[in-house]
């Protein structure tokens, strides 16, 4: 524990008022406001680096020779399994994309499983099986792990962590503060899919056609467009808090607006049908293998060409422009079917806990 | 999850027979044969790689400049404080002590936390507040990281995984199958005070006076003796499963005998106390801040003045040597104090789960 005397460290009292949150919430853990307060407040002046400071979905630090990424997830979803995945395969594709979202080329995955007492072999087997066919998947090994079990009662069947290293393939930085005022934003895919999927199986909701989640690695469509030596300013994938909370992360850090248009997000039918149903918003919903990249208006042809030429992206389109902000201060403007405008904020939770 | 015709990764049937096993039990997390069991018969033939392959504390991977460690853990202790140390500062220097098994420098960390709601924010903030003064202590950043949030009685408290980064400071290969015949072990001080002062938190068991955890960072002297150029064979730090289980892993894997002399061990006698108290052998107790060395017998000298001029291993000394195997396969055989010999055998599970 930290010695008193130690200023650098030992703060006087806990930097979130304890009277708002005496206790952790599910909604410190599902990505929205109180995520980030709990990460901006009480993490971020502790852990504080150059690294961290950035708060992508990966850290990016350098060698004399050649920049790394490397990125961490924990995958808690309920349930195990769910239509068009599980939480092996989520693991790996989850670490796989964070590399990716950075510009990285995945190189190894650790694999840190958290089981709990009386899970049974069977259901730890296939989901091991689909950790291997989802590492074959998506080229990357698992070269380190570990293995924890926890008494009955304590945890959920399991937990796993994935952490990621992989190798930076280009030399610019792709963040968010490198998107300029004019900048396309490119959205690869159709959104909602793995929330409602999850949601469906865990409360074991009979839509009538079954709506499969998205889960999929996207280090090929990336790679491609960085082969291609487009100028890609961010990338971001759309997992807790969706397309909305992706995009106001960008424009918060940027500084800069973000202008979307509703009729250019692809939602499918069965999905906005679950979602009215369950009174959810498509934007907010979680995705697992859906990401955006926002580039130079003039590179977007270019990269739409690229982006269509691969299965997992092959419906990905422009919906927005990036702009210099009007309030002063970065918003994401959502232009609807109607033509209204409407300003997206963070949601304080998230509409689904243990999505991923 | 994988489709059925995958011949590669798709076996007909779990390879734990089910018999024996139909549900994942706390010793198959706790470290020693089962643990053992699981990962070679489940996991290594399902994610075969050459690096998951030495099955060492961290793996190592080769870029054409440098060769860098990777290593994860998860932390599931209880309870989450103990005197001498809490499940943050454990999480940093378990993730650093790996690295430095590799030989490596510890660069960077990530953090991924899975808190249980209702964890009072207040703890949650003694625990950050470890992890930063832990990470200034082994000179480490965070540099990336992740908060999930899971429903009350679903988890511990909080359960904690970090996964770290190094470069390797030797062209040596650090490994159980690099040890030789004739090589001198050296343990770095006296052994069983983390497992002990764990137990007595989570039982209240009232000793004497209080036993602390040796928790702490072990990359100065791992980096001391890498630097004087010795030529190390292995590095081990002794958690769960303590020296014995430690040893056994190395001399399986070797296929050589090591000989200790249970004299040369050093055990505080409060710890030896609690021990008899509680019917723990300690020789398998976990430790956090404790590794053994096993080099050329004539650098022992060298390698003893090194480890002494550094705190954290100031009780550093020799425990025995390995020789070539007389059985076949390799073997650990303790001469005990009334120089008895008494062949050291895996524990099928831990003589104290959660401990780490």
């Amino acid at each position: 524990m930290p010695p008193k005397d130690n200023p650098k460290i030992f703060a006087p009292a806990c930097p979130l008022p304890l009277r708002d949150y005496p206790t952790v919430t599910l909604a410190h853990g599902a990505g929205g406001a109180l995520t980030k307060r709990l990460v901006d407040e009480m993490f971020a002046p502790l852990f504080k680096s150059r690294e961290l400071n950035r708060m992508h979905d990966g850290a990016v630090f350098d060698t004399p020779e050649r920049r790394f990424a490397f990125t961490t997830d924990s995958y808690v979803v309920k349930p195990l399994f769910f239509p068009g995945g599980d939480i092996g395969c989520l693991a790996v594709y989850g670490a796989v994309n964070d590399l990716a979202m950075c510009g990285a080329k995945p190189l190894h995955l650790s694999l840190g499983l958290i089981i709990e007492e009386g899970l049974p072999m069977e259901i730890l087997w296939r989901i091991a099986q689909s950790i291997a066919y989802a590492c074959d998947r998506a080229a990357v090994n698992i070269v380190t792990g570990d293995t924890k079990v926890v008494d009955r009662g304590k945890g959920d069947g399991v937990f796993i962590n994935t952490s990621g290293v992989g190798v930076v393939m280009t030399a610019h930085n792709i963040d968010a503060t490198a998107i300029r005022h004019g900048d396309a934003v490119i959205l690869s895919g159709d959104i909602g899919r793995h929330g409602v999927a999850v949601l469906s199986a865990r409360e074991h909701l009979d839509f009538e056609t079954n709506i499969l989640s998205d889960c999929a690695p996207l280090s090929d469509p990336v790679l491609a467009l960085l082969e291609d030596d487009l100028d890609i300013h961010c990338l971001r994938d759309l997992t807790r808090g969706g397309l909305a909370t992706a995009l106001i992360e960008i424009s918060d850090k940027s500084g800069l607006d973000i202008n979307i248009r509703e009729a250019e997000i692809s939602v499918d039918g069965r999905v906005k049908g679950a979602a009215e149903l369950l009174g959810l918003d498509p934007l907010y919903i979680a995705n697992e293998g859906r990401f955006i990249i926002i580039l130079p208006a003039h590179q977007a042809p270019r990269a739409l060409s690229i982006l269509r030429s691969i299965g997992v992206s092959k419906s990905s389109g422009v919906i927005g422009a990036v702009a210099v902000s009007e309030g002063g201060k970065g918003e994401v403007i959502c232009e609807t079917a109607l033509g209204q405008h409407r300003v997206l904020d963070l949601l304080i939770g998230d509409q689904l806990p243990r999505i991923c």
